[in-house]
């Protein structure tokens, strides 16, 4: 499985990790995703993640779960999660599918991710006005 | 049910309190774990509270219920509560079996847990700008 190219990375940077999907992941790469970065979270005492999946030209309703079930777990771990990076089509096909993404905070891109956790990442589960 | 090694610890630190779960605590344990955390609240005067859950290995329905009701009602009783320490296997146990954890504040361990409280604990219930 690990011949070749990365297929994500997890960086540190301050109290954030920012995790980068290279490629289209399967079903099992996106669980190793998974677990590599809620472990990350408690080695490295991050309190914020970026994933970035602007490489993904395609979400499924399996990787749209798991990367709403990541944001989730990291919460529980004491992260916040931003996703960044989601492409025209993908948002386009996302919402088409009907995909609940509710409670997952997005931003553009890594820079306004990052500007996002600074900011205090607010709870999407808080209920704001 | 006073024989052996105590089941949980409360103890003070300033304006808050920390209540350490030492081990898997059954359902007739968690009640009496969350009147003693609510009761000290009120002998204490205490205006946080961070539980400790990092001895658990699984935290079923009832367990997260529980805590999810201590930290109401410590909120009810003017404290803030921080969740901390759940484990990575838990959170995702937690995540697949769909457990609604939505208000609950979380943090890694007890010491980010304290600089969470003495950052305000913004409450996830509260409604911000």
């Amino acid at each position: 499985m690990n011949d070749g190219p990365r297929l994500f990375s997890i960086l540190r940077q301050g109290p954030y990790l920012i995790a980068s999907v290279h490629t289209a992941l399967d079903d099992s790469q996106l669980v190793r995703f998974q677990n590599d970065l809620v472990e990350r979270i408690g080695s490295d005492r991050a309190r914020g993640v970026v994933i970035d999946v602007a490489a993904l030209d395609v979400l499924d309703s399996f990787a749209s779960r798991t990367l709403r079930d990541m944001a989730e777990m990291a919460r529980l771990r004491g992260a916040v999660t931003v996703i960044v990076g989601i492409q025209p089509d993908v948002a386009f096909a996302m919402v088409q599918l009907g995909m609940d993404t509710g409670r997952v905070v997005t931003a553009l891109d890594l820079e306004e991710g990052l500007a996002e956790l600074d900011r205090g990442a607010r709870d999407p589960t808080a209920q704001r006005p």
